[in-house]
């Protein structure tokens, strides 16, 4: 970016520069149907992030409590996310980063297994921002690969580990031909992502933060994060989003972690949403990728 | 400030250095009519400050996944709450900080055609407290260049950004001849600015971080700032402050982003505020000029 | 402390260090009475800590905004909490830094007339653990002097701020006679100082943080703390507080900040918590001072 | 580990660097009875952990404040608790650093006396991870012989300070033949630890910050803690885990610190959950080691 002399301050900078940064990833058209299938007002994304130990290794490993937190996602808390999934025949979309399914492979098996999506979700959990191209473009292949080659089905969307997106991540999945991203935030509805202006076939099924359990129970003993938000009212937060994705005939995306909400006093949430979008009769819970492929396909 | 010698620690400093500190920006004569405009025992001034992706530009640009958020404010929430305002015949104050006044022209030019005012909010949302004098100066007068040029309307009043105040913004606005500052919060009513002891003309319409959306609802991933504070108990707090308020006589004055309050699970609250205060037969709403005018031209 | 090298880590100190540490300032002897003045069975101590200015003067007075705040503390904070107090016939005691003091003397003098207590708050709201001996003495000294001045009347107690206390502290207390301290908290009930092991004469009237309105409310734009509890759970949080104290027949002392307790959307919890207290009948509403001197006087 | 560069960042390092880091320490077999002691249903395992002073003094023991907060523990809290634990009838675990025993060594013999166990924590509340092997070997087996010196009991189980786990700390456990750590959280049932990869014969009885009163309730003055979420809805978290332990027939751990839970506004969370547990039947209290002995002996 020539245009931008490193020393200038945001309030020096001239247009074409803050023009270029706030360019380089936008919301394109659209993606949105006026009926879900089979005719449902309303589409449930679940999503989960099987993050496991890959949240304490990317900051360098060095915490055995952390990582048996990690352990207790793929120990516990997945079987238990896995079992409530069945009870009440929904299917879900797991995001898993490489390293995380190469340590519990026999996990991702079973996700598959039950008619679950995976998507890839970086190799290590690692930031791409802080990744050069190169080394960002061969973790993306080698993480497709290592899911693929693990579970038989080639994974068709991305999620970035914290949503963290790189000024090379769009063209790195635009190359890859990924069917969607979930990463980012412009929309309520599924869009195409723009990459400098130009459309570039990768479809949006856009995440939120307040729709994101870490948000609210996120815990890190030597950080000031804490999970003060009390459960029912993260339930009712979420409700409310489902309540007016319903109204609005849209989507009501969740993202989940399975070692931040499989636990005995915070699982009953996951139920009750899904007891609760049951209960109206229209209701489409689908996987990421059908919801983008439905969406794709009948956008109005 | 030469009486001050660097090396001084706070309990240090001598009576007058203190004394100028804290005299720079002082609350001057209150502006607090008997009654509001027709006889209303309360004003209302409902703010938006749209920062959208300068929120993000001003810390270097660098996160797309904030400068996501940013387009959502534009390309969701602005259009939800001009239908909201719309829907109650509410009138409102838009805060625009220029550069995301040039991203969305049309934004801005559709919220002056539905009645409601631009305020000035900054150049890219820069802090004041940072800025050489010049540089302050030249900004302020780009700024409100900017919004007239693009809205056919010269703005009349400011709300710096985080509101954050330079020692010279005051004196900027005051050669400005800025008919109001909504930015610092030394009352509840209405009050003329004194600078170094002097009246200024210009202006305070009080705000307050209890009666602003970010301070219970901002998320940032890589701070400590997450939204724990249940959305209900925001209304409540905002409840509160208008029933006191009416009670009083006074302003009730609110602080919203269309970021942080246009989600689906937040809307709510903008509305029943809005149900809450029309359910009173004697509630002025009006933009924040024309709060300004009335109690400037009507104080007892 | 020439026992503990420089180099040493806290886990290889040797047994006099942590035990010299531990030592120097310690509850001794526990002054509690039976009874409360007149036969009551609780005592409640409400105190106002008129920080105003100098919270943002000790950290160097470059923000304008939060000065502004510590102006709304005197400007409307502190004439709403007297009329309320007044309102219900009770005294109370008002911690007051010697510039805050300076900077408002009328406030000073109205809150003498009407009955209440004021006490020493350091000199600009600085941390005492910082000062080098001398200067932390002549301070104090000064403080005393500059209140006694204003108002006509000799203080006797003293709360730090931020309940931050030097090695020296103590120390100095003893040497000016003071009859209270109000900055630690290792009892519910009243106890004397012991310095290195030795009884000093100075009463400590405990503080608690949970009995404090700025742990949960505390807003600070460029730090992380935000006023995330909703307030009627820190009604919820005084009044369980008051109830066990009333219950155990001991003191329920309050800790608030003007500017932080006197907002329209929080001022009733103040009002509440007084009338659920006055709706026992065998309750002492005293200042400080009066509680202090009951308690050495009566102690069982 | 030479298999790692210093240089690597995470996601350069090559699979048989993280397999080994991630393999350190690892949930083995799980210890699981179909039923627990006399046929009950579920156990219950309360823990206190007793840090009181030490929690400041491994911070260096600058905080006169701090001190006292922690004096207001051994004051105040403990016989708080042993009073309540005995109206119920119940027998608890207290883990308590080798400093705050010495410092209060009557309290750990009154907790002995009254049939509780006393678990090593520690030595000064030093964190395991930045100690060398020596000092940490040094340190353990010191604080289990002070413990077993003021008590006359050998203690078989251990809590690290802020379940601060280093590469060491189970090899240590292992050569020490404990019975028992409690300071991981890999499964919510008993399991044997694994050192890398082979099992140690300690068993873990897991922990969760879920079950912390400290994660709702710590305040730091100086840091960005604060007791954000309401007590009752810490009530209701610990009941929400409680009644799936019970569902599940497994076992319900708490962690408390008498420094925190024991006000005068907390300490009826502790009464309300015994209570709602001795509702029930079939439930077992117990100590952490009376747990582990049970679990091991009738695993299923």
């Amino acid at each position: 970016m020539n245009d931008k002399p490193r020393e200038l301050e945001p309030w020096q900078w001239p247009e074409p520069h803050w023009r270029k940064l706030v360019n380089q990833v936008r919301a394109g058209r659209s993606y949105r149907p006026n009926k879900w299938k089979g005719g449902a007002r309303c589409a449930v994304a679940l999503s989960f992030d099987s993050d496991h130990e890959t949240n304490e290794l990317r900051e360098g490993g060095k915490s055995i409590g952390r990582m048996a937190w990690g352990e207790y996602g793929a120990r516990v808390c997945v079987p238990r996310i896995l079992t409530l999934l069945q009870k009440y025949g929904v299917h879900a979309t797991f995001f898993v980063p490489a390293v995380a399914a190469l340590l519990h492979p026999e996990e991702q098996i079973r996700v598959i297994a039950e008619g679950h999506e995976i998507g890839m979700h970086s190799w290590i959990h690692e930031l791409n921002s802080v990744l050069p191209y190169e080394a960002e473009r061969d973790i993306m292949l080698r993480s497709r690969d290592t899911l693929e080659k693990l579970t038989k089905v080639h994974p068709v969307g991305m999620r970035t580990a914290s949503w963290d997106f790189s000024p090379h991540t769009l063209r790195i999945e635009k190359e890859m031909q990924l069917l969607y991203d979930s990463s980012l935030m412009a929309d309520e509805d599924c869009y195409e992502l723009l990459m400098d202006g130009e459309p570039t076939g990768v479809v949006e099924l856009p995440v939120e933060w307040v729709r994101d359990d870490a948000v609210y129970f996120m815990m890190h003993r030597f950080q000031s994060l804490r999970p003060y938000t009390p459960p029912p009212d993260v339930f009712d937060i979420f409700r409310r989003e489902f309540d007016a994705a319903y109204e609005a005939g849209g989507i009501f995306q969740l993202t989940m972690h399975p070692h931040i909400s499989g636990y005995r006093s915070r699982i009953w949430i996951l139920e009750e949403i899904i007891r609760h979008a049951q209960s109206k009769k229209d209701v489409w819970f689908a996987t990421h990728r059908e919801v983008v492929e439905y969406a794709k396909a009948n956008a109005a």
